[in-house]
């Protein structure tokens, strides 16, 4: 290891310290706008699910001045707590956006951190939207230094590398020079956790809702100089070799400020594990064929990459939330819905008869050779014909990205969905122009019903 | 495995609902009183802090309803906030007390959680005490099952396994059902986070705040029905597998109700890393030599177990923090001050130049046939002439615990420290007399300064 390789943590809070607005490309800027735009949509989903209910219920009785935004609710909460509950229910749906080397959800622990603080501090939009790159960006790169080992072994990577991309923003917009930048990560390190076990469970949002919280706290302790060790990430009983077998650190260090993971996010058409994309595509594409009736089915076979069958192989769910991470209900809904939306994860969608018969159909097979956004879909008739159908690259994808528009059009319909008479144009036109605005978090206004 | 150990979660949900108060062994209910008495102590030591000072700062414009007590301190909180500040700092100096299979301080986590809640909820003194000795209990099991391999990887123990003891002793005062009580694991699960590479710096003391309040949020989440995973701990993807490489799901399961870990729990004669407990009292006793002149010593060497070194091996340290878990600062303060208290802990004492300069002159020697309570000191002196001594059980270790008397005197010791005037005894009473206490949540009043 070089004697750069091994100073990861002081290189980010270098780079992070000294980057420059001018220097980050445009088309990097647009797309975190989109990202953005896809994080408000998923919170609006969020923001009416029973497990948001019950947080909100617990944290009323506990939060401090209500100086901040919950998306889509007329509650206010202190900033740390509407942090922990926007990110929880943005990514609650798992609908919100994904780093596709990492599977991270980069989002949500980042960007409810920085818009709690803007609604208390005033700080330009285009330091705003400049601090959301970076702590993406140094999310993203932890989490690919710690892939794919870390997810496999039980990490839930959204929640144990956003505290590091949420420390990462909020220090930034604060104005933390390298050494306290470097004590956020510290503090942020202290509180990296979430399990995969917990997945298709509320207890899920618990540790993603944490990451944006505690990454808000980790950056203003370090403010007033609650310091960390030297070598959060890379020093001998650090975040990367604990929980990585064989952490790269070169993946941390290497073309900071050349390249941007904010490039390799992707946005998702579908309310479920980013796995599924592409078997959904290629249901929703044999369902026009007329052959296909589903009370005719025999078998299902579903073909995909390893992690396919990994995350989402689960014939027996028994609610939505653990629908979201099932190939068997996703080929079974979407085939028999044509639509593969918030309702059709829904708890209602998993009990329906028709879907349960079909679910226990489907089997899931593994195939190294293909890409993780690839699928193929083949439903044997009960006269023994096939009809197959293949997805080289699932909507959403990288190869396939959503349209601005497309994006524009599921924040419309997850605020029509969660926040029922919510004007969602204001809050669209003030994500294009955020980096001109002199009080981005004055938007957070145009994200809360209006008062009666 | 049996069905038996692979329900390793629902078995401690199991066990901790239908445990009887009457079950309870007396000894068990004395030594939780002792670990209450030892916590507040190190609480009054930790609230003058810097560190406590920041976080208050910091949470003292964020924090909800002032109902909790924050020990030695006037300011009030929430009780997520208050479980967090006197978690953070009964911890700090590492001065509370420690399980000795793991090397948990199990208090700190748990008793702060419960205080807290019982300040705002009326709850009695009994059902406080049980509640806490099952806290420990689960908390102290878990950390058996990962034990060694979860510390020596990197987790910081107390942390981790904290956060399912804060959980299962609220939820279990909460009056929490089997299912609840395995929602509150799991939403514990969520959480669970620390590394031993922030141990030394303020950062290690938000790992163990959360804990606490992680664990009561995890449980008045549970209560209102935000559910979890069913196998949160032995789950393939659970704390168990992800955190440990072996773990042994037996020391979960076995002799629950007759094997109590209480029993195992030691109290601390020095504010600094229990495996500098034996080499602290072989320099204490080498200090009474006529021989022993510090501006004499060529140079001294450290026997002890692998862990000593693992843990304690530090020459360079700038602060009191560091010294902690400094076996070089450990001998050459108590050689020199003829002390080891907060003091000789301190910042001024590492800056101290005398001190400073008997550092540089300790080594430590691994010798795995030492038990980890036991230490060799051996000093040479310039002339060749060698002085040693032995201890095989230190002060505070299993063989040789602290009597009740010296715990309350350590507790007096560092109210006058952390919290000059006020009088410790109406406290010392309250603890001891806290089983027929019916309002223990009233005694937080007796460790908060008197108001001018």
């Amino acid at each position: 290891m070089t004697a750069a390789v091994v100073a990861a943590s002081a290189a980010l809070a270098h780079f992070v310290v000294g980057s420059r607005w001018e220097d980050v490309p445009e088309d990097v800027r647009h797309e975190a706008k989109r990202s953005l735009l896809n994080i408000f949509a998923t919170a609006f989903a969020g923001s009416r699910d029973p497990a948001t209910g019950i947080a909100i219920e617990v944290l009323a009785g506990l939060s401090g001045p209500a100086t901040a935004t919950v998306i889509g609710r007329r509650e206010r909460f202190d900033p740390l707590t509407a942090a922990f509950l926007n990110a929880a229910a943005a990514n609650l749906h798992d609908f919100d956006d994904t780093h596709h080397p990492t599977i991270i959800h980069p989002t949500a622990p980042v960007a409810p951190a920085l818009f709690a603080l803007a609604e208390g501090r005033r700080v330009a939009g285009a330091d705003l939207l400049h601090a959301f790159i970076l702590g993406v960006e140094v999310e993203c790169r932890i989490g690919n230094a710690v892939s794919p080992g870390h997810y496999r072994r039980g990490w839930h990577i959204t929640a144990t590398c956003g505290v590091f991309g949420a420390a990462t923003a909020v220090g930034r917009i604060l104005g933390l020079d390298e050494r306290r930048t470097l004590w956020a990560l510290g503090n942020a390190s202290a509180q990296a956790g979430g399990l995969v076990e917990t997945l298709g469970t509320m207890s899920k949002s618990i540790g993603v809702g944490n990451a944006a919280r505690g990454g808000l706290l980790a950056a203003l302790l370090a403010e007033r100089g609650y310091s960390g060790p030297e070598r959060p990430l890379e020093g001998p009983r650090g975040f990367l070799p604990v929980t990585a077998d064989a952490p790269d650190l070169a993946a941390i260090t290497g073309g900071l400020g050349g390249r941007w993971e904010l490039r390799r996010n992707t946005h998702k058409p579908y309310p479920c594990g980013v796995v599924l994309n592409p078997v959904i595509d290629a249901c929703l594409a044999l369902r026009d064929d007329p052959d296909l009736v589903p009370g005719r089915v025999a078998a299902i076979t579903v073909h995909g990459h390893p992690l396919l069958r990994e995350r989402a192989d689960r014939p027996a769910v028994t609610t939505g939330r653990e629908a979201q991470v099932s190939a068997q209900h996703a080929v079974a809904a979407s085939l028999i819905f044509g639509a593969a939306g918030i309702d059709e994860f829904s708890d209602a969608a998993v009990a329906d008869p028709r879907v349960q018969a079909l679910r226990a159909k489907v089997a899931v097979v593994e195939d190294p050779t293909f890409p993780v956004e690839a699928a193929r879909v083949v439903v044997t008739l009960e006269d023994g014909s096939r009809l197959a159908s293949d997805v080289p690259h699932g909507r959403g994808t990288p190869m396939r990205p959503l349209a601005d528009g497309e994006i524009e059009d599921k924040l419309r319909r997850l605020a029509a969905h969660g926040c029922p008479g919510l004007d969602p144009a204001p809050l669209i036109d003030a994500v294009w122009s955020l980096d001109r605005s002199p009080d981005p978090g004055a938007l957070m206004a145009f994200t809360r019903p209006a008062e009666t």
